[in-house]
């Protein structure tokens, strides 16, 4: 039950309401293994290339179209341009369609990248297992996977996301997206909230990181979309190096289809998927009144219907609302540029990650304040989002254990432990979100709330008698 | 005298500190003339192109490397490439130098600029009154000009910045520049905050009206250095037009010195001059941690030796304190962001336009707010910026006129009227600001302050016998 308390204090001509928040948030107690994040090493199996010459490598798929009948395929040939077609056909049917591609390669400092593939599928039928190959009429050497197709948009088709973000090539990053893939929850699409190689911690940052990861994160990224986000080892600006323009690296190894939904930049866009309409955004583009992002942004909201498409998520790399230490308040910028947007249109969810640890907020809002009137607490706010922070994939930078203290009123709960997320939609009112850390069996959820759905269930409780 | 009245209210566990400003400030009760402003047309005597064939026009200056000894000429010839020459000398001598520059053009939806030359004269005497003569070698329609380098930095340099904002092509437009030219204070160069064309208000972003805009400013522009600061109209974000790429008529046709201090864009720069170092940032660019703005802004305060230039100013756009009511908390993320560093580094003045009007903020900071500590009031602050809005050049938009209300009690004056600013350094402790109306007469101030430098006279009043 929510016990609203109103209280006025008049002082000097400023006016301060508070809505207390009822129950105090949850610092996890949970002890973790202490052990640094070692990069797992150049020789590990995950890393190993497929066998026989210029074999395609690094192969990750996302959405390619805003409705989910699209699919982006992506990746390597090492030696060679190769083939850029991908044959698809539907399980069980002999028929092999086929699409062409685009290759491109890309320098950095001194490391030139293998040969890129990009290439569309377009017009799949919703909700079917399809399988596809790479790399025929190059020899002996071509590769086979499938995926499944979402469902068509609508407002109470179930579908999983997975959520991870800060993965990284460690052992622990290992550790979790194997707890990922082997979760029976089945994600069947990732989220991936941002920071995915780490490739720029490496001497001139080391390109060749970037082709590892690509080839570690196969084993999923092969088989589902990941959802992209950009973070800030993402922009790779290194003007020491002569590295003047970011993102390059990540723009050419990760395609998105920000076309389709009108953007102008591969940084933000946004997809249907199944019953839930994600927004993707930029924590390190412009994002002021007036920029590509905030004119793209504004006018997105008109488009989501919540009769198709109930549920409404928004991605971005750096969290909003966070109460760890080292990174504390880095989100502000945004916050007060974004946040009355999220409340206006009753966002679910906001998964972040950028700080190496798990956070999940109560419903809450800080959108009251203009300069003069002193109103700058956060307040339960039955139409914000809750904000989820997941930079806890297992990066070599390790964990970020240090938090501010008290726990803040708008903090649910919170621990400083390596983990992946599972995002469970039922049906157009709830959805089951979890989270699970590494040093527990696959079936064990650490943290887990029921979300009820802020456009069908706006209010998680009863109206309280009288105002 | 500061009147420090420290009121603690505990309330809910927080703590609400507030500091009161003594004075309440003014909103001038000036009763202007209310015209709408028109743009100029087109066949007006301050648009009219040189006369000859391919006869350079638009001519324009801006400081050309860190030191102040370098300079940039920028001219378009309108008909073909014609000379890239620069030939330059010093007052009284024969002896003609010359350079060599590039030229360039570019194309924006249906329209192709003409041949826009770029050429940066380096290692000038200081202090020195120089002749240069574009076009030569192309028949007999070459163009003169004069300008004078400015002193050896040093910090008892007596120098006189003006200050224009916003400033488009309307008839006020004209009567600001006018009043500029003609004010006593002989402003020796311009600091310009950002909007100038407004070309983007007309169909298809009409770019005849930059090269109009070009014409009309060049009889101030092309004599002594304007400071370029970038301004949302100088976006021309037009993805309806196929224009996806911001800033392509601005970066074409203002090139800054940006690499000299170490930038990596032409949109965030800095400048020594006389007894001023000047720092231009960009508020429609990405600001956040790890950005590239960020990364050069957070170098760029150890290179700030106020023993040499005492003088710290800031330029943006965007004002980050504004109580005028249509653009209020425009400035916020870019406040949250930047304001600490400000106060730390003691800046002296932030100048920024954007709002149509003029206002002067008291010195107030706003920087100890933690989320959950309520302390969201800008309090007095000796170590804090002036920040004045200055955006009151006198564009086809009109003048912004409604106000919040009450006036906060950060600022100190404000007025709804066009007029321009004078930045009048006296040495290294004083400077004196000034705001003129342009329905005043040339020599009047309508607005004024004394200010005394936050690095050698860091207080204005002497500290309080006990905390």
């Amino acid at each position: 039950m929510l016990d609203s308390v109103v209280l006025s204090c008049s002082l000097l001509g400023l006016f301060l309401h508070v809505v207390e928040f009822t129950d105090g948030g949850i610092t996890s107690s949970f002890v973790r293994s202490v052990d640094y994040s070692l990069d797992m090493p150049l020789n590990s199996d995950v890393f190993r290339p497929p066998p026989g010459y210029n074999a395609p490598q690094q192969v990750h798929i996302t959405q390619g179209d805003h409705e989910g009948r699209g699919l982006i395929v992506s990746w390597v040939t090492p030696d060679s341009p190769g083939s850029n077609t991908v044959y698809y056909w539907v399980e069980g049917s002999k028929k092999k369609k086929y699409v062409e591609g685009i290759v491109l390669t890309y320098k950095y400092f001194r490391y030139t990248s293998g040969y890129i593939h990009h290439c569309t599928l377009k017009n799949l039928e919703f909700d079917t297992t399809y399988y596809y190959q790479l790399g025929l009429g190059d020899g002996n050497f071509s590769r086979t996977f499938t995926f499944t197709t979402p469902p068509s948009p609508g407002p109470d088709v179930p579908y999983t996301f997975g959520i991870i973000g800060d993965l990284g090539q460690t052992f622990d990053s290992n550790r979790t997206l194997a707890h990922y893939q082997k979760n029976p929850a089945k994600g069947q699409t990732l989220l991936f909230v941002g920071d995915l190689s780490y490739a720029d911690n490496y001497p001139f940052h080391d390109n060749v990181r970037w082709d590892t990861w690509g080839r570690f994160t196969e084993g999923s990224a092969a088989y589902q979309p990941w959802i992209w986000t950009a973070g800030n080892h993402e922009l790779d600006f290194a003007p020491h190096l002569g590295e003047h323009k970011p993102f390059i690296p990540y723009k050419s190894r990760y395609h998105v289809p920000f076309e389709a939904s009108g953007s102008t930049s591969p940084l933000w866009y946004s997809i249907k998927r199944a019953s839930a309409y994600i927004i993707v955004m930029s924590s390190y583009s412009a994002f002021g009144k007036y920029t590509p992002q905030y004119e793209w942004l504004e006018k997105e909201w008109a488009k989501v219907n919540r009769t198709q498409t109930p549920w409404l998520l928004v991605l971005m790399h750096c969290p909003l609302y966070n109460s760890y230490a080292d990174t504390y308040m880095e989100g502000e910028t945004m916050r007060v540029m974004y946040e009355p947007w999220f409340v206006e249109h009753k966002v679910d969810v906001v998964f972040a990650g950028h700080v190496h640890a798990y956070e999940r907020s109560e419903r809450a809002s800080n959108i009251a304040y203009n300069i003069t009137n002193g109103l700058c607490d956060p307040i339960k706010d039955e139409s914000a989002p809750i904000y989820v922070t997941i930079g806890d994939g297992g990066n070599l930078e390790g964990l970020v254990t240090e938090m501010t203290e008290p726990q803040p009123t708008y903090s649910a709960y919170r621990e400083a432990s390596f983990g992946h997320g599972i995002f469970d939609i039922k049906n157009r009112t709830h959805a089951f979100f979890s989270w699970h850390r590494n040093e527990d069996g696959y079936a064990i959820v650490a943290d887990s709330k029921w979300l009820l759905n802020r456009f069908w269930k706006p209010s998680e409780v009863p109206p309280l008698a009288s105002a």
